[in-house]
């Protein structure tokens, strides 16, 4: 079933002078997120509907990133905006500690999807606290204090999150190794452990991954966290098994499985969770952008039963003032109803299937920077080489300035050609929303076309 | 001038089927903060406008808590509401990285109210996300590692801003003191300093903190965060003279100032920031709450001219999704406007002065319970003694279970006088919304002295 999508965007007259405005007073007072404040150009926008955003000169763009990876059903959908302005003229904001009809009924619909018997729903504000929730639950639970997680992985930005975290973002904030220890997740295309093979990646990551628990000490880690499919760190989708082996090892050691699923939640990879992929059932499993189309901030750690039961009768000594935030509990109500009616995870996995990968496939046919494409339903990420045969990136690992500048033209061919692009490092990652067109598609491959032709001129 | 109040609040019809409905899928589905979760027992909240709430039983509450001490403008105002609904229906949501015209007119206008030169704006979630990012700044900034924090704090729950923290809420999730190094803050009453006078408690308290810094060593120190009137731990006003003592501490030391105004700022103290009450002007600031009454899920760091030049040049390795979320900045936008328009600071400083400060010393007088009051503003705390002579807590620290019973009998008593008390350990929180009305003051006093009685029982 094909989502009855917005109306086509409508332009407003284009404002130049309030576009000059709102500039100003961004460059006046805003301080942006992993920016140097005076090296940035922040584009001012003037209005966004489905998959396209616009500016106020009037330069509309398909957006291929989804926000970052969170507006899984569009810009404005109209049902969800109007179960938010009916939310706010009945009750905007509760305390926590209360029973609240759009804070039940979130909790009720996504325990609902959720795998397994992850029932308990710990509504936070975003990502990087449902993250430090999920450690402080495990760690409670199990008494231990370490945390297993990967690099080539992104968990949020506050200090514990950023410290799990396997990406230079985490460099600035680093407290050592205190509490965390990194071990390498499957990756064929870059593989850590001189694979060929996905049976061979998934085999060797696993002896990876209980080897250093052998050598860390089991009875001394509370978790392993894992991004179900890793996200901004180039989405990459697990071998078959690996998770499930994840799993058996959790199991056998009685440590907290932890999944991720902040991006690739929510119909991001044409299923509700990427753990449905997998038929992996975590203990903890966190949540965000996708649950309301992040329309309202909103986040949250879905928890066993056993988890949940560790704190039946023992206070749980985390909490935040605007858990189960009623606006943003009724927008994910909305968000979640809208995209069981309308189709919109069904149409994320079709469209992945029909369209997009195998448009990607042959843009990599005929793109000599385009190293590999890997993904699914809604979830993919084109890796940029400066040349295939060695896989060298077309931009270095966490570069910056001139050696980014490959990176920049495709960028900037791309967005020439009408296409907002997700690019991080070597990579362009399609992420559009889950409700996407069969039409909106092609004119975005079509535009990655032109763009890729640009890359292509930094190849050897 | 007296703000112009939302209408009296009509009750919708008792529908207690629902109210059954919303309890028990939050019993079966909600994991709340701060509990043991089969201890609890939510009330179900049907209503809420200006400064009361209803259940779904027909019972109204005045609520001398504003939530969590947020809903600084009350429940439901209009035009803050209707400001939210036209954002919906414009701009629900956009990513960081873009200039927005509600991003951009909320930072001007918070920044247009922040004191000194704190004029670029970082947003956040919420409160712990904005503690967790002034940290990282203040390291960054002074390229060292600890951060001195006051016992009788609370700074947030997310893993760095609960370590900061000094109140129980820490100890589960408490990393050893890494990082992190507490000193006591002035607060004659319970005096660590065997001060008789003020004058003493100011002080002895800033020869403690230099002392500290000294064994310390101050070049190991990048920040000393202080709530400005620490909130949660109890409203303790700090004596004229020691914020300002902090502030030429910090100044020979290199050590960046934070103060943390989450619970005090936005109209709160009646300034609009507590730091105004002592012409005093920190590095970094910290808000949430009353920035938007919590109507949407905001908060932020207020941030020098000297600190943002730090990361003019060089990136800030920190960033969020929902930084400036649209939505929640219209909120902002709509409450700081809304606030200035109706006198809400004014009210919040008179109906203090003349109101509630008196009523209270008037209750202190007829209660023996009551130790101490102690406030500005809407901000007041009754210390609940057994004793007078020996100021022996109500009820111990940090205590649960049967050693409540008296706080657990006060609020009780309080409820069925129709008024929601916010309690802590063995105090009473006065903290209503800054738009209470001269009646609904005396009605909530009213109340408090009934209850107060049922404490008096509990004297030795």
């Amino acid at each position: 079933m094909i989502p009855q999508l917005p109306q086509p965007p409508q332009l407003p007259h284009p404002d130049p002078g309030t576009g000059a405005a709102v500039k100003a007073a961004d460059r006046a007072h805003v301080f942006h997120s992993w920016s140097a404040q005076e090296l940035i150009d922040p584009l001012a926008v003037a209005g966004a509907e489905g998959s396209y955003f616009w500016d106020y000169d009037g330069r509309r763009y398909l957006d291929f990133t989804s926000g970052l990876v969170f507006t899984n059903i569009g810009y404005q959908h109209p049902k969800v905006v109007a179960a938010i302005q009916e939310q706010a003229g009945r009750m905007t904001t509760f305390a926590p500690a209360f029973a609240i009809e759009a804070r039940s009924e979130a909790a009720r619909l996504i325990a609902e999807r959720t795998p397994g018997d992850l029932d308990k729903i710990f509504f936070t504000n975003a990502g990087a606290d449902a993250v430090e929730h999920a450690v402080r639950m495990a760690r409670l639970h199990t008494g231990r204090p370490k945390i297993l997680s990967a690099y080539r992985s992104y968990h949020g930005g506050t200090q514990q999150a950023v410290n799990i975290t396997g990406d230079p973002r985490r460099w600035a904030s680093d407290s050592g190794s205190a509490g965390v220890v990194r071990f390498w997740a499957p990756f064929l295309y870059r593989s850590r452990f001189y694979a060929e093979t996905e049976e061979q990646e998934c085999a060797r990551a696993l002896e990876h991954l209980e080897t250093t628990i052998a050598f860390e000490g089991p009875d001394t880690i509370a978790a392993i966290i894992l991004e179900t499919i890793p996200g901004t760190a180039g989405i990459m989708v697990p071998p078959p098994g690996y998770l499930a082996g994840v799993r058996e090892i959790c199991d056998r050691h009685g440590i907290v499985f932890v999944l991720d699923e902040v991006m690739a939640g929510f119909g991001r990879t044409g299923t509700w969770f990427a753990a449905d992929l997998f038929g992996v059932v975590p203990d903890l499993m966190t949540f965000a952008k996708g649950v309301n189309s992040g329309y309202v901030p909103l986040g949250g750690v879905a928890i066993s039963e056993r988890i949940a039961a560790t704190f039946a009768r023992r206070p749980y000594p985390g909490g935040l003032t605007y858990s189960g935030h009623p606006l943003a509990c009724a927008a994910a109500v909305a968000t979640i109803n809208v995209m069981a009616e309308e189709g919109v995870v069904e149409n994320a996995a079709g469209l992945g299937a029909r369209v997009i990968g195998p448009g990607l496939r042959d843009l990599a046919a005929r793109h000599p920077s385009v190293g590999e494409v890997r993904g699914v339903g809604m979830f993919w990420a084109l890796d940029l080489v400066r040349n295939r045969e060695t896989r060298e990136p077309l931009v270095p690992y966490n570069a910056s300035g001139e050696a980014t500048a490959p990176m920049a033209a495709f960028a900037a061919a791309a967005k020439e050609n009408g296409l907002w692009p997700f690019v991080n490092m070597n990579r362009t990652h399609v992420v559009p929303p889950c409700t996407l067109t069969e039409e909106e598609a092609k004119e975005g491959l079509a535009a990655l076309d032109a763009a890729l032709t640009v890359a292509d001129g930094y190849t050897e």
